[in-house]
């Protein structure tokens, strides 16, 4: 998938959205428990419930991997599932992962051919050759963290660094001669607006990964004024807002009411901007 | 297990060596095919003919991750191995995740808890919410990214940031005040000698995790020579120069091997600094 079909997605869907499969074990409504793999039976009744509203989903690996081969296998169905049954979906494999080469590689066939993923978020620390293999893959994306939304972001991201611009600029001004607009995107926290607008300086046409509206505390409205490019350029993410809106049997319905309600201010955005 | 137990380890064995597991499907004996879990037997092989020459092992989670569901069991069968039948043994994931609080939670559950390794590798990136939660679990370790020994750590790692120093340096700096000398380590790559010095100025007690020797072009003596002290405080991390010294069904016997030179070297060496 290319930066053209996302948007194509997004002007067809009238919505940037993309939900977040922070899947919890210990969340999610005992009910489900009778199912062989309950984690996944959530997934499918979320993305069942949603697909119209969202042009992305993106399972957090971290809760898969907790529960072992059991996670595992409930990843693996939940991005079959959608691959199958939504085939324009772009799905993007929270993993934050990058090493050295030989291994980024290993990391790249467990995303982009063991599981069908488009994406996989990426830190940045190891380099060029942490970050290339990923970039070799046709079709494939590489998203890569810049500014995140957690309080630990001032630690090493927002430091300043020789030429007197912050890390997180760095990373912009090196990595993103590395691939293109079509399999490079960033992620920045949905906290950090007046970096947003002088990233969107930086990068003006690339995509955008926003986390952190909802539960973290961004807010929509901001994100949208000061990172909407004029091909939209961004997918900005909810999770646990969405998918844990009711722990009752009716989470699927009250996840499409918060999906809905988050995809409407979109559209007005979309079309205050004449993007739709 | 915390630093003395390690350094106990280390005295009785005569030996600091780690031993990657960096199974990689395409590169183990046909032979190990018949098998249901042939990385797994591969691994118990090499674990049998190698564990009193070595104090550590290291899976590569992305070798596990790129076979799937068959991958993930394999990593589980070995940790569970190392773990019932070598019971002193420091195991060490080797997964360089890092993410916002709740996920890495997730991910100390996932390495911790399911799987019951002593240490898994974190990049800092996102920086200290990203590491405690792993220095929250008692008897178990971070083992954090400082400088690597890949081409891409001059892209950042090697930046000079604010206080004129580099950004690993500032990572030591910033870091070492989250834990203890017994749930911290750090990473630095066996090719960085002149840096190696510096960072054992920065930090005299904590363990270092080297890989890089071997395959990767470190020379183990200088490593010893500048970042030994009174405690080893070393863990020197080969791979694939020892899991793949032989190609045919002579591979145990030649890990072996390997593994023996390199303990003898680390015998010499120790004794030589009056450790043991």
């Amino acid at each position: 998938m290319n930066a053209e079909d996302i948007f194509r997605n997004i002007q067809r869907k009238k919505s940037y959205l993309c939900i977040g499969l922070d899947t919890d074990y210990d969340k999610i409504p005992r009910t489900l428990m009778e199912n062989e793999y309950p984690i996944f039976e959530f997934n499918k009744r979320i993305i069942d419930a949603t697909h119209d509203l969202a042009v992305a989903y993106k399972p957090n690996i971290a809760f898969y991997e907790s529960m072992g081969a059991a996670g595992y296998m409930s990843l693996e169905m939940t991005v079959t599932y959608i691959r199958s049954r939504y085939p324009d979906m772009f799905i993007i494999a929270d993993a934050k992962r990058g090493d050295i080469g030989n291994t980024s590689r290993m990391y790249a066939n467990a995303y982009f051919r063991t599981l069908d993923c488009d994406a996989i978020t990426l830190s940045p620390y190891m380099g060029y050759d942490s970050i290339s293999p990923f970039l070799e893959v046709p079709g494939k994306w590489a998203v890569i963290l810049v500014l995140t939304s957690n309080e630990g972001s001032k630690d090493f991201q927002q430091l300043v660094v020789e030429g007197d611009r912050h890390l997180f600029e760095q990373v912009i001004s090196t990595t993103s001669g590395w691939g293109t607009v079509n399999n490079v995107m960033y992620v920045v926290g949905a906290t950090r607006i007046s970096e947003l607008r002088l990233i969107r300086r930086m990068i003006p046409e690339h995509f955008l990964l926003v986390p952190g509206v909802g539960t973290q505390g961004g807010e929509l409205f901001d994100v949208a004024e000061h990172g909407m490019n004029d091909r939209c350029g961004l997918l900005v993410n909810a999770s646990r807002s969405i998918i844990y809106a009711d722990v009752t049997d009716k989470f699927a319905e009250a996840a499409r009411e918060q999906a809905a309600l988050i995809r409407e201010q979109m559209e007005n955005t979309l079309k205050r901007r004449k993007i739709i």
